[in-house]
C-alpha cells in the first residue's frame, strides 16, 4: 500500500529561522514542520520542500509534500499541524495529492519578490531592505531587458553552491514603484529555477545601476562574464519573499 | 526670548509600547521621545502629542511638538533624536514651526485605519486583526451610512474616559476589501476628533453586523442610544493605525 501524500502551502516569517532546510542545532522551517508531523503521527516524517530558502528569507507560498499514514481529513490534519507550529509559520492550505506528486520536481515556476524601502520605517523593519540614496529608475528599467528568456545566471550565483548548470528560464521580471507607505520599490521575478542567492545578487546589481556605479548597458557583459565577482553585492535576506510556486494544471 | 518650537511626525510599531502617554514604570512613545530629547539637550524636555494612542496601537503619522534650546539644524536634530531611539519608533520628519503651533489643538482632522485579515498570516501577525467567519459586505457598507457628519459617539466611547462632549465630525468613513495577501478588509475613518476606543468600537460593531448578529438597520438606533453597551465589542489594538493628522494649510 502506498502511503497517503499531502501537498502543503506554507507561509513564514523568515526572521526566526535559519532558513528552510533542516540543520542540526538550529531552528528551520522544515525542521519545525517535521517536528509537528512527528508529534501528531508519533513517528518520524520527512517534509520535502520545493526549494530551500536562506536564513531570514520570508515565504508567502512555499510548497512541500509529505507522506503520512494519518487518516484525518486533510483540513483537520492542517489544523492539527498548525496547532503544533509557532505563530511565525503557518500552513495556508493542505491537499491530498497523487503518489507521484513531488513538490520540487513538479514545480514549473517559482516567483520571488524583493522589497526595498527608501525611508526608514518601524512598521516595515525586517520586512523590506532600507536603501539609501536616490535611484535612477530609467537605468534600472533598462537593465531588466537582458533578463528575459533562458540565460546563464552564473554571475548571480553565490559561490559555494555547485549546481549542475546555471541556466534559468526567466519568465517575468519587473520593478514596481509605489509611495503608499514611503517610497518603495519591489522587484518581482518568475523563473523555472533559481540559483542560490540569485534574486539578491540581481537586486544588488540593479541597485548599483540605480546609483550610477554600474552602467545599465554593462548588464549584458556582466551576464556574459559568468563571473560572480562582476555583479553587485548580495543584498540582505529580509527583503526577500518566496511568493508562489506553480505546478502543471491538473488534467 | 521664546524657545524654538519643533513639529515632529512619528511612526511607531505599537507592539512594544504601553501606548503614547508617559506613565511611570512602563515604556511609552512619549516617554522614549522625551528621553531622547533629554539625552541630547541634557535637560528635561516635554513632548506634546496630537493625541494619545492606546497600548499596542501603531502610528504612521503621529504628530507632536516640543520646545527646545538646541540650535542644531532641524534635519540634524531629527537624526540625533533618531539615533537615540530604538528601531520601533522613528521620527519621519521634523520642522521648525511658529511659537503658537500646538500639535493637539491645531489639528483639524485625524485619520485612522483598522486592518482585518480573514486568514491567519505569520507575516501580518501583530499588524492586522484575524477575523473568523464570513462577512456580509453589503450589510457592512449599509451600516457606514449613518456615520457621516457630526454625530454623538457616546455609544463608541470606552467607559472611564470622560470627555466634555461626545460629538465628532466624521469627514470620511470607508471599507476597502482586497485580496492581495489573503482576504483583507480595511476601515478608514477621518474625523476632527476621536473618543477613546472609538475606532475599535465602531469596527467591533461593523463586524457584528457583517456576521449578522446585529442588523445593519439598527446602527442608527445604536448611535442614538448613546450607550456603550449597545455597540459591539472593542476589537484588539494591533489592527489599528493612526495614519495622518492634518493641520490648516499655511497662509
Amino acid at each position: 500500500m502506498s502511503a497517503r501524500k499531502i501537498k502543503l502551502t506554507i507561509e513564514y516569517d523568515g526572521a526566526g529561522f535559519s532558513g528552510w532546510q533542516v540543520q542540526p542545532g538550529v531552528r528551520t522551517v522544515q525542521g519545525d514542520l517535521e517536528a509537528a508531523f512527528a508529534s501528531l503521527a508519533r513517528r518520524d516524517t520527512r517534509v520535502h520542500g520545493a526549494g530551500r530558502t536562506d536564513a531570514g528569507v520570508h515565504a508567502l507560498g512555499q510548497v512541500a509534500h509529505s507522506e503520512t499514514d494519518l487518516t484525518l481529513p486533510v483540513e483537520k490534519l492542517r489544523a492539527a499541524l498548525n496547532a503544533r507550529l509557532d505563530d511565525d509559520v503557518f500552513i495556508v492550505s493542505a491537499e491530498d495529492v497523487g503518489a507521484d506528486f513531488n513538490a520540487r520536481f513538479d514545480a514549473v515556476s517559482r516567483s520571488y519578490a524583493y522589497l526595498m524601502g527608501f525611508t526608514e520605517s518601524p512598521l516595515w523593519r525586517g520586512r523590506r531592505w532600507l536603501v539609501k540614496g536616490a535611484m535612477d529608475r530609467d537605468a534600472m528599467e533598462t537593465a531588466l531587458v537582458p533578463f528575459a528568456g533562458v540565460i546563464d545566471c552564473s554571475s548571480f550565483c553565490l559561490t559555494g553552491s555547485e549546481p549542475k548548470h546555471h541556466r534559468c528560464r526567466i519568465d517575468r521580471i519587473s520593478l514596481e514603484w509605489s509611495s503608499e507607505h514611503g517610497e518603495m520599490l519591489v522587484l518581482r521575478i518568475e523563473a523555472d529555477r533559481f540559483l542560490r542567492g540569485m534574486v539578491r545578487s540581481i537586486v544588488g546589481t540593479l541597485v548599483e545601476i540605480g546609483r550610477g556605479r554600474i552602467s545599465a548597458e554593462s548588464i549584458q557583459e556582466i551576464i556574459d562574464a559568468r563571473d560572480r565577482s562582476r555583479a553587485g553585492p548580495t543584498v540582505p535576506p529580509w527583503g526577500l519573499y518566496l511568493e508562489r510556486i506553480e505546478y502543471e494544471r491538473e488534467a
